[in-house]
């Protein structure tokens, strides 16, 4: 079982991420991917599809054609954990290579 | 070129989609199609994806988990025309089968 | 740690199964899979990989059009594992829904 | 409807293609893929089926694990056409990006 992170705990995650930010009045984490064209950026969506199901762990995204707008939360514990650090991270190492 | 569908053929092609509606303050349809779990959700998205490719009409959504919310417009006329007809009715097709 | 199968447990698997071969020459099942066209083959592979990489057991598996030809076998044991059998049965429920 | 390369076009589309090989007996040509894990296999699979799918030319490919063995062919025309050599360079410039 995955706990809720603590509040310094959750500010030290979102500090060791990049273009994160807090979600207004929730406790998520969001960030927008921008590719190239609408097939760079559905093969992304693939890859962290393939990770988000091995880790049962899904997050809340809209996509328009290169654009893809991540929210990242734990409804288990009504907020962030450290799932979703790992899947912010691993999301923007998909997003890089 | 495609074109901005008129009062009365917007009215008939509404009238011909099942589930889908006119979305409030701006000229687009919506539907959300809901799935068994991420699985089933994600390989619909998959096969519309490669249908709107082909089209290169592609939808606006939001997924999470088993849940796809769709909104169809066509940017170039700004509104909605005959490629929005067409994708909705592939997107019910693949749900359907 | 997967175990090999034994040979009654191996036979007792594959009448299990609906459509599977053993392979010749090989400690490996196999079976075809035909869609009706690509895009219903390509979603049924996308829900498979989803599968798969959950599993960490990912099949070999040969694609042309509507077609699909996946072949099954646990290397690190040199055979057929529980593995095999389990993602065979998932790969039809997939392909029956 | 496209047309069977003559044996020059066939000889310079050859040449202008990075790791490509004629394939033994049949009028095809062939090249394997590899990347970093599963994950990114299928990632450029599904960029290359959305290509695919776009183009109505399919490819003949086989996956295992990181690797993705493609051949390509025109079968209308019994042997290689414009289409091939074309998928073969977007098919470089996904697996580069």
């Amino acid at each position: 079982m995955v706990d809720k992170l603590g509040d310094d705990e959750r500010a030290a995650a979102l500090a060791g991420l990049d273009g994160w930010t807090a979600v207004e009045g929730r406790d998520a984490i969001a960030k927008t991917f921008t590719f190239k064209d609408f097939n760079a950026a559905f093969g992304w969506m693939t890859r962290a599809a393939l990770i988000a199901e091995a880790m049962n762990h899904h997050p809340e995204w809209f996509n328009v054609w290169n654009r893809v707008e991540v929210t990242l939360s734990t409804h288990d514990v009504g907020g962030l954990s450290a799932l979703d650090i790992e899947l912010a991270k691993r999301m923007d190492a998909l997003a890089g290579g």
